[in-house]
């Protein structure tokens, strides 16, 4: 029976006692509208702690006008029920009011790594994410928290974070979860209309293409960047970008590189949808 | 017998440790170069808590190109001696590149409180000091952590940072430590010549008629600040800023005020010197 708890202070307590009792709090931060992307982080989380602490937030610092933060899915009673069936202990469900007072005025900034990619798209977007994640784990006080490699920069980025402000926790970056026919799950395929659904798959595309080629021995950064984005540019509306990078920089990849990130951003009518595999590491998408 | 630790694993390690053994972690986060203010610091500190953590570290994170970094007072061998004889459980002296690898690339930052006084002399100072400090309480893990309040605004931003950010830390201003004479004891005090030392006396005597003002009804912020203001042109070679500021927001006071902060900076040939006062609070300098 998982708890829901609404104040900052009640989740601080609920999380100090259960390490009291010597129990290892595992993180799953996520913003609702949960499916099994989310559902699957619980599952790690449980293999590798023994008190989850799930949290629901639509965090405001992290969208900048004019995106999608009034829309964003809200399914706060069926989000409750999957954390129940799956065993999460503790539901952190805060008012935005509860996170940020009126003299709120600290940021969590990364830089570097936080710059490419999303950051050229979404130029506020990881200074709200990092500042809201650290927030969330200095209530929790988790040994691990657990994030989904969808945003893959986010991962990096919040590894980056904690390691540099030696924060005590392991970030964990989860295995992308797909339907069957391999869109990547995600809380805004919802807005997505049956022919965007379809249009969709272009992103899918236009991995296994660059996948597809890096098999066959394809190693050149740009000749494998324009086979993912040829189906993404023939089925979206509008690229933001798809990029060949280090999976650990997100900068050009070395020569003979022995894994690439291959990471794409587009958008369909007002859908912003993204995805990413890394090559030599990942299954095909 | 202070232990001496310099690797960030060993201190954290060495915090935990104690944690797990039921003790309060007390941090006392200083520069080094420790005098009757630091250890005014280490008695607080244990009073309200029974593990007692030093670190000294002179973080060049919240020095600017030209400021005193490099000829910055260190006497480790003192400063251990003198935490031996008051009973500090550990000192942390980590090597900068300890703290910072070549990767390091995030920041903490608090806006608002920290721009005024201080931030516009020194712009990317706090931003050091709140980075630094978010280190250190990750790595120390302290229910309480210790500052001087000659450093006022540092302890008001570390406050804001601390509560902003959840940190599950009490951050404890304590009072300033002076010479029979006025003087705020400070590590940039040994930097003045015997003629320097006599003309500094000009911020106290500066703070003295704000304060003896203050105690005969006058309210009015310019008049305080202005009686501030001339004992100190008199003496220092330049102002970097005099100002009468409400205690909590470091913006104009309110009108008919409870409290105003009288805070003072300014030079002498190479040595920058603060001080300041909160009328209506503290006792006379």
């Amino acid at each position: 029976m998982s708890k829901v708890l609404r104040k900052p202070a009640e989740f601080r307590q609920a999380c100090e006692d259960a390490r009291a009792a010597q129990r290892h709090v595992g993180l799953v931060p996520t913003m609702g509208a949960l499916h099994d992307g989310h559902f699957s982080l619980i599952d790690e989380a449980k293999s590798r702690a023994d008190f989850i602490a799930l949290t629901l937030f639509v965090n405001p610092l992290q969208f900048a006008p004019g995106e999608d933060l009034t829309r964003y899915p809200r399914t706060f009673e069926s989000d409750l029920a999957g954390c129940r069936e799956r065993g999460v202990d503790v539901v952190f469900a805060p008012e935005p009011g509860a996170m940020y007072s009126p003299e709120f005025q600290t940021g969590v900034s990364v830089k570097g790594i936080s710059e490419p990619l999303e950051g050229g798209f979404r130029p506020s977007h990881f200074d709200g994410v990092t500042t809201v994640v650290t927030k969330l784990f200095n209530l929790a006080g988790p040994c691990i928290a657990m994030f989904g490699r969808k945003d893959y920069q986010q991962w990096k980025v919040l590894s980056r974070m904690a390691l540099d402000l030696d924060m005590p926790i392991e970030v964990v970056g989860c295995p992308i979860i797909r339907e069957d026919d391999g869109l990547a799950l995600s809380s805004r395929n919802r807005y997505l209309s049956t022919s965007d659904r379809t249009r969709a798959l272009g992103i899918v595309a236009g991995l296994r293409q660059a996948f597809d080629a890096w098999e066959h021995g394809e190693r050149e950064p740009d000749v494998l960047r324009s086979l993912a984005e040829e189906p993404v540019r023939g089925a979206f509306d509008r690229l933001d970008y798809v990029a060949a990078v280090d999976p650990e920089t997100l900068a050009a990849p070395s020569p003979s590189p022995r894994r690439i990130l291959i990471a794409v951003a587009a958008h369909l009518g007002t859908t912003r949808l993204i995805d990413n595999v890394v090559l030599g590491e990942d299954a095909r998408p």
